[in-house]
C-alpha cells in the first residue's frame, strides 16, 4: 500500500504552525508497513486543493488529508472532495442530529448556523462521527483507484479517527509490518551516542538505527521491516540489547516512556512518593509528574517558590543561606529539597534553582543551575552550566533533575557537579 | 513572487523528524512578501525528487529545496537538479579546496572520500559555500523560468544560507510586504467568532481574516499586503479596531501576547503580585506564569497540592471541606485561593481543582473543574464542565483561570459558573 499525506491550511504555508500531523502520520503508517512516498501542503484555496488531491490520487493507493473540515468559509476540503469526485453536496441527517446533540451537551441552547456546514458532505461518501470536536471525517473511493481519507487538522481529532478507523483499515491491506523500538537516554550528547553506535548505524538498512536529540535527551530509534510484527520484533530484540549494553545506564527506557513516566513507575513499584521544590522550573516539573493518569499515587505536590521570601516562609530555607550564597546555590537547593520533603511528607524531595536568563539572577550568570535530591539515606546536590535560551535552560534542568531521581530509584551512582 | 518549498528526506516521510524548516521558511517568506502556495516532501529517490522539482518549477517563481546535500549515497538532490537541468556533473575546484581546508580545521588528517561528493555539482550552477557544516548550497535557473535554491536540511545550515544569500535576493524581487496582526480571545468558541466576523471574513482578500482555535483560545489573524510594511500596517489598524469592537472583552490582546504575558503585564502595571494553588493543573499554571523573562516581579509562586492532606497542611483547606464537599468543590477552590494568597503573601490568589480524568476524582466525574480567585475586594469561584481528554481538561482550565485573573485586573465582570 502506497500512501500520500495532504495537509490543507494556509496557516501551515505561512509558518504559523508546524505540521506535526505529518510526522505523526508518517510514523504510524510506517509502523503498519504502509509506504509514504510523498507529502503535500496546500493552502485554503479550492482549485489548489482539488489539484493536490488529484495528483495524490494518481500516484497513491491511500490519500490521507488533514484539515479544512471546520465550520468556517475557509474550510474547503469537503467541497474540494466533491469537485474531485464530480458529485454534489448533500446534508447528512445523521451528522446534523449528532451536531445538534453535541451542542446541547456542551450547554448551548442553539447551535451556531455555521456549524451546519459540517453536516454537508459530498454525495455517496462514508463518514466518521467524532468523539472529540464537531468535524466528521470522510472516506471516498476515486473511481476504482485511490481511497481518500479526510480527517480534521486538530491533532487530537485527527489521532482519534486514524486510530479508531483508518489505520486499522490500512493495516488490513498492507503487507508486512514495520516495527520500531525507541530507547531514550539522558545526560549524554548526540555525538557521543553516534560515536558509540557508529558501526550499527552506518549503512544500516533493516533494521535501521536513527538518532533524535532534544534538550537533555537523545532518542535512539530502531526500525525493522518483516512479514509480521512478531518477526520484526524478533529482529529488533538483539539490537535493543546491544544498544543498551553499549550506552549503559544513561538509557532510561527501552519502551519509549517519558522520563516522568519512568520516575512514576519506579516510585509506584517501591511504594514511595515524591514532592518537588521549584524556583527555576516554575512548576514545569510538577506539571510533568502530574501529567500521566494515576500520578496521584506517587506525586504529592510541588512548592513553586519564585521569590527569596517564599523560599524561606514556605520551605524553610534559612535567612543565612539567602543572605550568604544566595538563591542560586548548592545550599539553597539542598534546603529546598529538604523543605519539600518535610512540608509534603514525601519520601523523596527534588529541588530546582538557577538563573534561566536572560539576566543574571541573584549574582549568578544565566545558565547556572543547582538541583538537589533528598531521600531516606541520601542527600545529593549537583551543579550544572546550561548554555542557551531561557526555555532550553529550564527544560535541560527538568531532565537533569528527573534523571537524578530516576538514578536514585534504580540504585545507580548519582552524577557529580559539572566542573 | 510565488514560492514553493520542497523538502527532501525519507526520514521526514517516516515521521522520524518534524519538518520545522517548512515552518521557518513559510514565516520568513511571508515577512518579505513572498507567497508560498505549495509545499512538498519527497523521499531519497532520484526519480521522485526530479518529478517534485519539475512540478514545483512549473508553478512557482522560486523553488526552495532543503536536504539531500550530504556526503552519503542517499543524498541525491545534486543529481536530481542536474537531471532536471539536463546537464552533467562536474567537480568544483573551489568547493574541493574548501572541503579539504574544513576537514583540516576539524583536526582530520585526511578527508573521508565520501565527502568529495559534495564538491560535485551540476554544470553551470551558482554555489554558496557554508560557514557551518560542509554542504554547499546551489542556485540554478530552469530555462528562463523558475529559480531553484537548494540548501542543506540541517536547520542551522539552512538558516545561514537563507539569511545570508537567498532571502535578501528574494526580498529584492518581491514587491511589497506582508504584515500580520494577531488578536487572541478566550472563553469564546471558534464558530461564535466566525459568526460575529462573517462579513469581514467572507471573500476577504487584502486584508485577509483567518481563525485558529486551540483549547480555550481562538486566534484571529489579520494579514495585509502593501507596498511597504508601514502601508500594510495602516490597512490593518481599522480592521483590528472593528474586530475588537465586535468580539468585545473576550479579546485579551491585539499584539499576539500569550494569556500569561497579558496577566503579567497587567500585574506589573498595577504593582500587584499573584500566587497560585494548583491541584488539577499540577504546576502548569506556575510554569506558564514563570515563563516570560521578568516574571519574578509579579509571580510569587504556586502551591502544587496533589493530595487532600497537603491541601490541608500547606494551604489550610479545612478538614470539614475535605470530608464534606471534597477536593473537587467550590469550597475547596475558594479555600485554596485564600491559602495561596496568604502563604505566599500575594495580592491575588488563583486556585485550580478538578477531575482531569480518565477516572472520577473524589466522587466528581472527569471534566468537573472549579477555579477561584481571591483578591482585595473580591472572592470569586467558577465551576466548569470541560469535555475531553486529560490534557484538554487541564489546558482549558488553565485558560479559564488565567482569563479570570485577566478580567479581574482589567476591571471587567467576572463570568459565572456554567449551568
Amino acid at each position: 500500500v502506497r500512501a500520500e499525506i495532504v495537509a490543507v491550511g494556509t496557516e501551515l504555508l505561512l509558518g504559523q504552525i508546524v505540521n506535526t500531523n505529518e510526522r505523526w502520520l508518517g510514523e504510524r503508517l510506517a509502523a503498519i508497513g504502509v509506504d509514504v512516498l510523498h507529502a503535500q501542503v496546500v493552502g485554503d484555496n479550492l482549485d489548489r486543493i482539488v489539484q493536490a488531491l488529484r495528483l495524490a490520487a494518481s500516484r497513491a493507493d491511500a490519500v490521507l488529508v488533514t484539515g479544512g473540515l471546520g465550520p468556517t468559509q475557509d474550510d474547503l476540503t469537503r467541497d474540494a472532495l466533491a469537485a474531485l469526485l464530480g458529485v454534489g453536496m448533500q446534508r447528512d441527517p445523521a451528522i446534523e442530529r449528532f451536531l445538534r446533540e453535541r451542542f446541547r451537551a456542551f450547554g448551548y441552547d442553539e447551535m451556531p448556523a455555521n456549524n451546519l456546514r459540517q453536516a454537508d458532505v459530498p454525495r455517496g461518501v462514508r463518514t466518521i462521527l467524532p468523539t472529540r470536536g464537531t468535524a466528521p471525517g470522510l472516506i471516498a473511493r476515486v473511481g476504482d483507484g485511490a481511497t481518500i481519507y479526510v480527517v480534521p487538522g486538530v491533532p487530537s481529532e485527527m489521532v482519534e479517527m486514524m486510530e479508531g478507523t483508518i489505520l486499522p483499515e490500512l493495516a488490513a491491506q498492507a503487507e508486512g509490518a514495520i516495527v520500531s523500538r525507541v530507547l531514550r537516554s539522558a545526560s549524554i550528547g548526540e555525538s557521543r551516542v553516534a560515536e558509540l553506535l557508529a558501526d550499527l548505524y552506518e549503512g544500516s538498512t533493516n533494521p535501521t538505527v536513527a538518532f533524535l536529540a532534544s534538550a537533555g535527551e537523545v532518542k535512539i530509534r530502531l526500525t525493522a521491516k518483516a512479514g509480521t510484527a512478531a518477526d520484526a520484533g524478533r529482529m529488533l530484540a538483539p539490537l535493543v540489547d546491544e544498544v543498551r549494553a553499549r550506552l549503559g545506564d544513561v538509557v532510561f527506557t527501552t519502551e519509549d516512556e517519558s522520563l516522568e513516566e519512568v520516575v512514576l513507575r519506579l516510585l509506584r513499584a517501591s511504594e514511595r512518593t515524591i514532592a518537588c521544590a521549584e524556583s527555576l522550573t516554575g512548576g514545569g516539573v510538577g506539571a510533568r509528574l502530574s501529567g500521566p493518569p494515576g500520578a496521584s499515587a506517587s506525586f504529592r505536590g510541588s512548592a513553586v517558590v519564585y521569590t527569596p521570601e517564599v523560599k524561606r516562609d514556605v520551605l524553610g530555607v534559612s535567612q543565612a543561606t539567602l543572605d550568604g550564597p544566595g538563591v542560586v546555590s548548592e545550599a539553597c537547593a539542598r534546603e529546598m529539597a529538604a523543605g519539600a520533603r518535610r512540608v509534603y511528607g514525601a519520601d523523596l524531595g527534588l529541588a530546582f534553582t538557577g538563573a534561566a536568563g536572560p539576566e543574571p539572577h541573584d549574582g549568578a550568570p544565566p545558565g547556572t543551575v543547582w538541583i538537589a535530591l533528598e531521600a531516606d539515606d541520601t542527600a545529593h546536590a549537583r551543579g550544572l552550566h546550561v548554555p542557551g535560551e531561557r526555555d532550553r535552560v529550564v527544560r535541560w534542568s527538568q531532565q537533569a533533575g528527573l534523571d537524578l531521581a530516576r538514578r536514585y530509584l534504580e540504585g545507580l551512582p548519582l552524577p557529580a557537579s559539572e566542573p
